[in-house]
């Protein structure tokens, strides 16, 4: 035996994050034994910490400290443009943008039949909640800087105007916006898709002969 | 502000890691956050107990649970040879090869003017203190399945008969090995470093003429 308990037991955990082999394993293993004492209890201590107070915000689904997330709660965000995504990373990518002004839901995952993932297993029924509750009128979410101790301002939560289905650009992202369209378009609001189309900066002989296609289908007048 | 606190400060302390970038940092989070939650309390406990009980062997230097550490303590192993190398990982590596029945010597690096680490940086004094005790007879390193609680059997520590300077093959592992050879050689033992040459499996008009050099300089009757 070379590798003695604890320090075996470490790399077994780190060997189970997703993309860490063996070797990644070990090396991330021996920085964390090599390294100040005080670097590997801030990450242990970070792991904790997010597991415990890290939750789904009740109206976007999206991971949080804080609910409502601070998105949510943004007065300066535009709350009746809803973009749906499949993860939270999604939202983050959205962000880096700065296109985007509206608020988010996420749905955790997209309808794939191949790995078992029905439209149940996902943040569906929160998002037709939400847009049905729309119109109701709502209390707390208070963001003064007072914390809500002294009170809240109800607020109308405005009608939804548009919902912008950001799903993946693969099958089950399209699978998933395609149903989603069907059960939203009935409720009112303007369903649409992102753009398909030639990624900024590439070489168009570079680009794949699907994507080159939609970019000729969704060409748009100059 | 898109990622709330404890989310971004788990990142953060993922991005310490070495080879993790932000985004890889971000998905290994998220990785954290919507796995069981059990999943992450073992890493997390994995990573403290690993930092809580790992030492360096006090004879070999290699990190370990126990000290001295298996190897050091195996009475089936070699304890007239010891190899000589750079990291923890490096007694993985030749153990591997399952080709080695001595002992080790881990030094903690190399000797590396450009990274401002000298031989006093590294464990050569523990090198030089082990060869000069193993004259002495030694207490303890009791092997026994009775864990050295009915007493030990004292144990010659033989005499060390050779050597073996595993260090890098490159600039740092040479100069290491060039400097411990002339500070080793008097003691007695005979001193020796591993070959370089052609690895196995390879093919010759990819190997770098370096590497291909050597080979040559270093080759050996049929």
């Amino acid at each position: 035996m070379t590798t003695p308990g604890s320090i075996a037991r470490l790399m077994e955990e780190l060997g189970r994050l997703p993309g860490v082999g063996p070797k990644t394993a070990q090396r991330l293993a021996m920085h964390l034994l090599t390294r100040p004492r005080a670097e590997a209890v801030a990450l242990a201590d970070a792991i904790m910490q997010a597991r415990e107070r890290v939750r789904a915000c009740s109206l976007c689904q999206n991971l949080t400290d804080l609910d409502p997330c601070s998105l949510c709660r943004s007065p300066t965000r535009d709350h009746r443009l809803i973009c749906v995504v499949e993860e939270p990373k999604d939202v983050s990518a959205m962000e880096k943008t700065r296109e985007y002004r509206g608020v988010y839901h996420v749905l955790h995952g997209a309808i794939s039949p191949l790995a078992g993932v029905g439209p149940d297993d996902l943040r569906i029924r929160e998002l037709l909640a939400r847009i049905a509750r729309a119109d109701e009128p709502r209390a707390g979410s208070d963001t003064s800087v007072d914390g809500g101790l002294t009170g809240h301002v109800p607020m109308e939560r405005p009608q939804v105007r548009e919902i912008i289905l950001a799903t993946d650009p693969d099958v089950e992202g399209d699978a998933t916006a395609l149903y989603l369209a069907r059960l939203l378009k009935p409720l009112g609001a303007r369903v649409t898709r992102i753009a398909r189309g030639v990624p900024e900066g590439g070489d168009l002989d570079y680009v794949d002969e699907v994507t080159l296609g939609k970019a000729l289908t969704g060409r748009g007048e100059l």
